[in-house]
């Protein structure tokens, strides 16, 4: 499975307007916009923001709204990856093959901008150009999935909490659900509001980011075990030093890629209604379950 | 100078509607949200709502958008002192006299409780009970009062690279207006906003906020260095021994008393348009210049 065409054009797009969002380098205080623009570019895929444009040109001719809404969802995603790498969290020195923020700037300064990045994303959200209810929901959507009732944080939390205990099933859903696949289905469900999607549009949009975000979880964790650090640009097997919750410590490798297949085509599933139009989520979707990094 | 008498009923207000909006403390998972919760009523004086309250209260008989927009800001300024005390910044052990959020709940969960914090001030502003235009005016000041831009986090990053260096005037400056006083401003505004001021009222309170704000922050340096630990709840005389950027330290204590009332002063000249309608607004700002704690 290779790369979906398209997805480089919509890379470059979004490279392009993080570069506009984000402050300049010398903008003083000129360590902080160092440090949140380094993390920033440091190498990610930009899958969050890609599913948004592809979610939104569902409905919409015009990628203006979702290209802005993408980047704060890739703000908020880099946030993330700054304060899980710090010492007191997961202690990571690499990220996508280079040196971690706080290896980089100290851990004050990452500390730092990962807070700015994450406010920067809600700033950038107050003006995506479609009408102001719309660009509330878009807001409201993220608010809640980058949070900690279901969110981003409260996956990051009951992770910690698992360590070193032997996950149970329940546990281990919370957390890929919580963790990852909010953050994904946020991104989806607001590139579908920011291109015009109807109530009924965003359920069919959640049901099918939720399952495909968790599935890239569950791949995420078959990857570490399987591929080495070298292809991964981080520490490979830390998961399993760490004794972290994961599908293959408690299903192991064939299963969890039976698991993934299943939440793969269940998320596919929901794009049925919609035929041809859909045919380039439905790309990126088998695109990011069938990666190797 | 007395607490005015309003204080405490407005203070009321606000400590039950933050009850009301932070997640429960059982609520999973649970251990984030016993941080969140011991680091918001660990008794702070909830300034910054008391000031969106009473901004608002000059438009509007109807307190209810003020209120969520108020708790928003005491989420922001809870998660910057969480921040704020970790050991990678000012590691402080204490915080209105009890033990700061990562001695009592570890590194790890600070971060994140801060994170939380944040995130859930701006899910909250995003429900504020005005038309959707102001609500998304409410939640861009405020975002960016809160960011690096002459924002609080700008202010907190010069803060750090201005330690051990002799100050100057301008440095002292930029510190103060966006560490403090942006926030504080953006509480006046916001209140304003919410309540249903026009263009020209903001102009007013942004500039009563401005000086109101820094005022706040040169009185912060001095009570450092005037009032003992008990007083303050926090470690006296820090700033000397971090070498901070102070007012004190740069002009001695006697003419940063007259700089801190002479920004107040032109504070309280913004508010002469609104006669009697600002006598309690005055009677705040008066009150946080002359406080001993």
């Amino acid at each position: 499975m290779s790369v979906p065409q398209f997805f480089e054009s919509d890379r470059a797009g979004i490279e392009e307007a993080l570069d506009r969002l984000l402050p300049k380098e010398e903008a003083h205080p000129a360590s902080i916009h160092k440090a949140m623009r380094y993390s920033v570019f440091a190498g990610g895929k930009r899958i969050r923001p890609i599913l948004c444009l592809e979610a939104a040109a569902m409905f919409s001719e015009n990628p203006v709204a979702a290209v802005s809404t993408g980047c704060a969802l890739e703000f908020i995603h880099t946030y993330s990856l700054i304060h899980d790498d710090l010492p007191a969290l997961d202690n990571d020195d690499f990220r996508r093959g280079k040196p971690t923020c706080h290896k980089v700037f100290g851990e004050a300064i990452a500390i730092l901008a990962g807070d700015a990045l994450l406010t920067l994303s809600f700033q950038t959200l107050a003006f995506v150009p479609v009408e102001p209810q719309r660009r509330l929901n878009i807001l409201a959507t993220i608010a809640q999935a980058a949070g900690t009732d279901r969110g981003m944080i409260g996956g990051q939390v009951a992770d910690l909490e698992a360590e070193k205990k032997t996950p149970d099933v329940g546990t281990l859903e919370y957390i890929h659900r919580s963790k990852t696949a909010a953050l994904i289905r946020a991104s989806i469900v607001a590139g579908g509001i920011a291109g015009g999607a109807t109530n009924e549009d965003v359920e069919r949009l959640k049901c099918f980011g939720e399952n495909i975000g968790w599935a890239f979880q569950v791949v995420d964790d078959i990857l570490d075990v399987e591929e080495s650090s070298a292809v991964l640009g981080k520490t490979a097997g830390k998961d399993q030093a760490q004794q972290k919750a994961t599908y293959p410590a408690l299903y192991g490798i064939l299963q969890s890629r039976d698991i993934a297949a299943d939440l793969a085509a269940k998320a596919l599933s929901e794009l049925d209604f919609y035929g041809e139009r859909a045919s380039r989520l439905r790309e990126l979707a088998q695109f990011l379950v069938a990666r190797r990094s």
